[in-house]
């Protein structure tokens, strides 16, 4: 793995930037966008990995529908992104993830401490994340 | 809105990597220099708005003043940079504001969790805020 | 101190993206690599400094070890970086470096809030900090 370019830099910092804010937002389809079509999103905070843009919309849409029905706002804070290029074409992204809960009225609260691995593809001249891997900080060892 | 340049996007973490320093260091009129001279400052958790340098300035004193009388420390976390060129010259930037209070001997907490959507202008060749908008996460929706 | 290039800010980025995941994913060596041969790490939490390419290395297998032996993960949180040149050719980054821990099985929380200071300079091509200074926002002013 080697560094990148800084053109290749400052497209992955537009991708990451705002990217949260389309799930957070509610915005089922941009999130999903930020996937390749065949794009697979695997999490143990989930019994099984989305995989492909209908399942990550539907995904996404879930998401938004839960956070709505328990009045809670949820956050994914990422940092410490560390950008390498991969054998071939690809890239491989690796980060911080913070979920942060906030209640109606109540507390806000750092609910899970994860970190992720991406690989990433370029599609139609845009990196487009091909697979997420999340683990979770409170995972045994 | 569209995507911005290498060029535009450097400028833009130019500017949000020193902001926070400036108002959580106490140096108010470095801080009001991060706005245009009739810049507004709007945030759920105080009454008004504060609106033009010399109000962004004793804004930020009075911010200050409170850290120390309380005995604490206030930091502005800044993550999830989205930048998006909008109408006309401007930018939209949008992301989110963790607000982490320490206090002296004790523990730090995570007060409360925002979202900022900032309009920015070229001012004698430097982006600056002309309007930041906070939105708190426990506002009922 | 003056604004730096967009190059310079580009390989800032990818040092700072890239460190925390070396101390914090065991890779000692790699993150003594971030600092000269002769580079300094202060920080109240420890005793005394950790000064030289060994000291450093030692510095972070102590760390995995605590880590391990205490059934936890923590993770080095970098937002906010700040970066001006120096005089001379070196740089200044500052930046906010949030320690989060994680029990196995248990909850993640906000350990401590800190800040750091970097003195950066630049060696065989690529930018090394020289010393850090880390403070505590607990400690009193």
């Amino acid at each position: 793995m080697g560094d990148v370019s800084d053109e290749v830099l400052g497209h992955v910092h537009r991708l990451y930037g705002a990217q949260s804010h389309r799930i957070d937002g509610g915005r089922a389809q941009e999130w999903a966008a930020t996937f390749t079509p065949d794009g697979e999103f695997w999490s143990p905070s989930y019994p099984e990995p989305a995989v492909g843009t209908a399942a990550l919309v539907a995904f996404a849409e879930r998401f938004a529908a839960a956070d709505e029905q328990a009045g809670t706002r949820t956050r994914h804070v990422i940092t410490n992104l560390d950008v390498a290029s991969a054998d071939g074409a690809g890239l491989v992204v690796r980060g911080y993830l913070q979920i942060v809960v906030t209640e109606a009225g109540g507390a806000s609260r750092l609910a899970r401490m994860t970190t992720f691995i991406d690989d990433l593809v370029r599609l139609d001249g845009r990196w487009r994340i091909r697979r997420r891997v999340v683990r979770r900080d409170d995972e045994p060892r």
